[in-house]
């Protein structure tokens, strides 16, 4: 077990008045064991309490050769997992569990456990994780450095006509030899119309002169995410490229400096949002100005008009304003990470932000 | 709504005594829809019920400008969705829910619901999915067909020295090329010791002369998927692996020719279970005989010790016997879809099963 970890979550639960975990996410269990293990439909459970339970119950097939520090309760595919959880909670008091828990194990464990003492326990973990150690944010640095030559590797074969999805696995390659062991999700890789949707699914179409080309990608290297966006236009840029590039560019630009601790995030998302819309594109900014990353590249916490509480050091999200005008066929993107600090704001990403022309 | 698919469920609710459903499983909506909306983290429900309920709660972030035939009911990121699918249930009868419904969402609708009115109703949506209608199988034919080409396109390249990853790069290309929208899972690409271990993780693996090398791969096509697995040797065969190769082989017809409606599954994988301990090696088969395949690559049934139901007409499943023999670095596995139809078994992949060695 990560013990200053498992102390951070244990002194949360103490908090939030929940005395035990039945902890399910890969994610949250790997924050914990520094183990993934990917259990597909069968059950994993790391069972934690402020009394002193540390279990995990475990399919055979996933076999844990070092130790743990927890005791590993293994079954096999003839037995029945939910039996044994219920042995190593306490019944009558509250249990959380991940919000992602699949229906059907939660129901199996309310045949027995009063329904009333289950809650939703992954703010607890949501919260410690959301607090990187010094150790995670030197592997955040370290992926992001990998992304920003990742976005440099891949923004100069732009020129050569490949399709959206042929950059992409041109992408898979640059990643593999960054030492990364794979995408963080799913390239977005856009063309001309293509970058007016903020959502555009990869597909085949190519690149045409006057096309701005959005370019929104992560790997992942030792179990750290990155995640980063640019646009770049095409052999000319329109007089609307360039005018919602230099706002865009502008909005990101005043939420990263907004970024302190004490700040609520809602102040941060005003900073960008407010600044598109004064200068008319409000309507045309579609989601919220970012999201929290780590393990995972979606975690638990935003940058949006209804997230009031505060930035904290040691939080990394992502600041990503956009303005997507599908009349005129274009959208620009621009996202970097950043790092709450003790006193401000570090930006994991180095690239240029400067509006660049591929010819 | 596929209007027959619609009225197959509704016959299994009330079969099942489950008048009211609340389906949130992308990949059965897109069955009874004909879409696929993907969601993420926000809440998507199609709520049915056997005495006229159809209703689809969703955000607006997913609008749908198709007639689907049942009322959409929209809410924005200031909403309380569940508030929304509360006023469509009734919350005095019984209430299916899928068997992976996020925890979260059911604890919510447990403050106004009472918990016991709760039940997994996965199983029957999962039974109608699992008897594939005419059109269907066409496309679980077509499918099969391109994954046919995937395995001779690919097994070309065993020879020219690439890495297992660099080999999956070279598949993306290949499904591509046939038209696929890309795998139906990571596909397992294994050299010499690494196909010994059934779970293998693709990695930076080169391959050596008397590898044993298997490509278990599939696509989607239309939102149907393929799975096949194919071992071969490369440059030469040791007596062991060839010894196993045969003994698969023989296995893998036994249980394809054993299937017919009113056969038990758990006799499919004891014909070819019971045929490779005979030949001593029954501790080396490590996992069931097959899987379920459809719009997932992995569907609810199996062709496995444990289940005793019937085979029925219009069922899809994997025959894949392997033995795993990690003490001489080889391992084996041979797979083929298979259609269970009125009278027997069409076997939906076609490419050689014969022992071949690559120069």
């Amino acid at each position: 077990m990560q013990q200053k970890r498992l102390t951070a979550v244990l002194e949360e639960m103490k908090k939030s008045k929940i005395p035990q975990l039945i902890i399910t996410d890969p994610a949250t269990i790997f924050y914990l064991t520094n183990h993934w293990i990917l259990p597909g439909e069968r059950l994993l459970a790391l069972v934690i309490s402020t009394y002193g339970t540390k279990k995990m119950v475990i399919s055979k097939l996933f076999p844990i050769e070092e130790n743990l520090g927890v005791d590993l309760i293994y079954y096999d595919d003839v037995d029945d997992p939910i039996k044994i959880v219920e042995q190593y909670v306490d019944k009558d008091q509250k249990i959380g569990v991940d919000k992602n828990w699949p229906a059907h194990f939660l129901l199996r464990l309310m045949e027995t456990i009063p329904y009333e003492n289950f809650v939703n326990g992954s703010a607890v973990t949501d919260s410690v994780r959301a607090h990187k150690d010094s150790k995670e944010l030197d592997l955040m640095r370290s992926v992001s450095k990998d992304n920003d030559q990742a976005v440099e590797q891949l923004s100069q074969l732009i020129s050569k006509g490949l399709s959206e999805k042929e950059m992409a696995v041109e992408l898979a390659k640059i990643y593999k030899n960054l030492g990364n062991s794979g995408f963080s999700f799913e390239p977005i890789i856009a063309y001309g119309a293509n970058t007016a949707d903020p959502h555009h699914i990869t597909d085949d179409s190519t690149v045409k002169p006057g096309d701005s080309v959005t370019l929104d990608i992560g790997g992942v290297k030792n179990s750290y995410c990155s995640d980063m966006t640019r646009t770049f236009f095409y052999k000319k840029v329109s007089p609307r490229g360039q005018e919602i590039y230099e706002i865009v560019l502008e909005a990101n630009k005043r939420a990263i400096e907004k970024v302190k601790p004490g700040v609520r995030f809602c102040e941060i998302d005003a900073a960008a949002r407010d600044y598109i819309t004064e200068k008319g594109y409000g309507d045309y900014f579609l989601h919220r100005t970012g999201h929290f990353i780590g393990i995972e590249c979606h975690e638990t916490g935003d940058v949006s008009a209804t997230n009031t509480s505060l930035v904290e050091p040691g939080m990394v999200f992502s600041i990503e304003p956009g303005i997507y005008y599908p009349q005129e066929k274009v959208g620009v993107r621009i996202e970097d990470l950043v790092i709450a600090t003790k006193t401000g704001v570090e930006n994991l990403n180095h690239f240029s932000k400067d509006l660049q022309i591929i010819q």
